[in-house]
């Protein structure tokens, strides 16, 4: 068959999937907490032959919206965030082919660690670990991490282009052919192939020599949602899973051309990355089916959640201004959260200087509609896939859950099978790697 | 029975267990970088009871011996280091009753960040989380990590006991009764029950709210080793499990009533806490047997690894004196490693002024002679063990291995059944925590 469609669990290491309300449907499991709620939706997507579990990741719950956690704490937006890296490690023992990756922030741990910790799980992982690469993105993470605030939106970009060389240096101190392990000679590895780093940079230190051997990937596999300008160009620099908010076919289509344009003309080849945007799927036998299913869905969300989201991402309280308010042209500039979701509002509202109110309504924020919608049988479902990886305006979906474990289970019982039927999806895992999964011939050289 | 003796695996996530030379063992497994290696080793103490596994840790190789990291990687002397949190999660899975304990330092992540680690691991696995509270001790760390040294020693403590504080305070941060995940009312959880810690102190700041409910075990249990006067101080104030190493009998007599005085002392309950020294047993069927099975072991042992290991420890060069060559005293004071080492030199060899070669003949780091050897047949190492438990020199063991994982079947094998014969060991887990399979009736309120 032809290339694979990628399909990306998009998991959340807290009270809900990525749509807030969904902890408030009937049917969502409650025990978040606990081990079994996260081994169950990874063998769901092991069990669908989805390539990569990726949880998000945020360092602090919603509380920018009128400056307190109340209403978040009291709503359940998204406020409980386990560790996403040891909840990841867990399932490590739990599976054997699902790619496991995790959102960690450049903005306040050392790149040492960063580089250790997803080196160790791609041993454990035998070649499956990714690195979702953030930088924190408000004053709240600031603050709990220790900071005064958060990092200038362009400053960011540069900072974390140099913690991506230390890293990625890191993870190739070891050359393949280190170790020894000699009993006889005694010698365990050859000094000659571990190298210090010796990184002396604008923003970081750091000697080495790495302390983890080269992993099964060489490198685990690299993932990145930046969407803005600066965010663009770092993805393409470093990302081989681009994350993206595609609100429609033809915005999907459209950004997708311009990131292969922009990859050709900086001599990054677009076989060497995949585009993935997030979706909401609700199937179901037939589409009347669907359609109710989807009207539960979409009942369950609450105005907080959009706004304590929208703040959370745009680090502005959308409390401090009146709902039909037009944001000005320096509140605009001074957004220092996710510029996507900016832009998009203002090229969707058709506004310069939208209001709150339509802030709200085009970013969809804390409602199923903030990322398309594919509603109704397995095969219409199959057909919207279809038409978007066809289409040329993705490579294939990150996944996110109406409900916990439902929407997962749904999914891989009814569109997977019927992605694999017309031979969009692979039948079986390929590989032993989740780079070899997603149809890499290798890894890319740093 | 009366109160169980604690036993306690102490285990590297790394090529060897904590003595160096176990890899040269012809019996050592060398597939330390894949998940079945510490999954043997969690069964086997788990099949045998013990309280607790837990990983040591520093953030870089040996390699302030003569100012490279050549001869530790040629001999492998604890070159390698995982991420010990990664690899204890994905034990997690894999066990039900074992304590999971890691160590991870105050020196170079925010305390936020430890919090969540620690507290989303003891939800993942039922209240068996444990942390061992180190502060790192030498400048290769600091240059791995980006700093440009290490912290002085007692600005070190002063610092970890803020650490502990923002920790300690993060894990209160959520009432055991704020979840109320009420779908009908949509109440998530009672704002009124979580707080933010909106701490500013000398060294930290963090605000809060953390992002992790209340745990099983309201917090994970405090594990910490230190021994010279003010790091005694710090895990009085603070540690549950202390860990120590004692070169004899006597010595360990002395310092366990000095613990206990100190304790009474300070209104400290010596109830509320366990004191466990390093032993490396060596069993087998027979007395004779096991000398040979020691005398193997000895003889894997090579001179670089105690200097290495010195150097590492003591953050000083140890081949910058000739062999023979004394520590004058300002070079003594200006030791900021583990000044337990330093001072437990100067009072075996009985000299003020030790030279480089006594340093290594009495810390005998790097050989098996570091901590006491119970050498002999079931019966023999049972009597040692029953000696020092009952004797009051300490509450329990942290076993290292010789090699592995054959050290820990062979204790599991022949020790543990003759221990619980003689009703010093419990036969099997009374708790589901952590805490409770240590005899502690609660936990302590920090």
């Amino acid at each position: 068959m032809a290339r694979s469609m990628a399909l990306v669990g998009f998991v959340q290491a807290q009270n809900c999937s990525n749509y807030a309300a969904s902890w408030r449907h009937p049917e969502a499991a409650h025990d978040f907490l606990t081990l079994p709620y996260y081994q169950r939706i990874a063998r769901t997507l092991e069990a669908g032959k989805f390539q990569l579990m990726f949880f998000d990741d945020r360092l602090a719950m919603p509380d920018i919206f009128e400056g307190s956690h109340a209403e978040s704490v009291r709503n359940g937006v998204r406020v409980v965030k386990l560790d996403p890296l040891v909840v990841l490690a867990t399932l490590a023992a739990d599976t054997t082919r699902l790619g496991l990756g995790a959102t960690m922030s450049t903005s306040y741990y050392p790149p040492f660690h960063v580089a250790r910790s997803f080196a160790t799980l791609d041993h454990l992982s035998n070649g499956r670990a990714g690195w979702n690469v953030v930088t924190s993105l408000n004053d709240s993470e600031a603050f709990n991490m220790g900071a005064t605030g958060s990092i200038a939106h362009d400053t960011r970009y540069d900072r974390s282009d140099e913690y991506m060389e230390v890293v990625l240096g890191h993870w190739n101190a070891w050359q393949a052919d280190a170790l020894t392990l000699d009993r006889d000679s005694g010698e365990f590895a050859d000094p000659a192939k571990v190298s210090r780093l010796d990184h002396v940079g604008e923003y970081f230190r750091s000697r080495g020599p790495h302390t983890v051997p080269r992993t099964p990937q060489d490198h685990p596999l690299i993932i990145q949602a930046g969407q803005s300008g600066r965010g663009r160009e770092f993805a393409l620099r470093w990302a081989e899973l681009i994350f993206a908010i595609f609100p429609n076919l033809d915005f999907a289509k459209r950004v997708y051309g311009e990131i292969e344009a922009q990859a050709l003309a900086s001599d990054r080849d677009p076989e060497s990355y995949r585009v993935a945007p997030l979706i909401y799927p609700i199937v179901a036998e037939s589409q009347a089916e669907a359609e109710d299913k989807a009207a539960l869905i979409e009942s369950l969300a609450k105005p907080i959640d959009g706004l304590a989201l929208l703040s959370e991402a745009l680090n502005f309280d959308f409390g401090s201004k009146g709902l039909d308010e037009p944001f000005s042209d320096d509140e605009l500039d001074a957004i220092s959260g996710l510029r996507s979701i900016r832009d998009r509002v203002i090229k969707l509202s058709g506004k310069a200087n939208p209001t709150v109110a339509e802030f709200v309504k085009f970013s969809a924020r804390g409602t199923i509609k903030e990322a398309p919608n594919f509603i109704g049988s397995p095969t219409q479902v199959a057909d919207g896939l279809e038409q978007w990886f066809t289409e040329k305006a993705c490579d294939g979906f990150v996944v996110g859950a109406s409900h916990v474990p439902g929407a997962y289970v749904d999914f891989v019982e009814l569109v997977v099978p019927e992605l694999q039927r017309r031979g969009l999806f692979h039948k079986d895992y390929p590989s032993s790697t989740l780079r070899g999964n997603l149809g890499f011939s290798g890894y890319r050289a740093p």
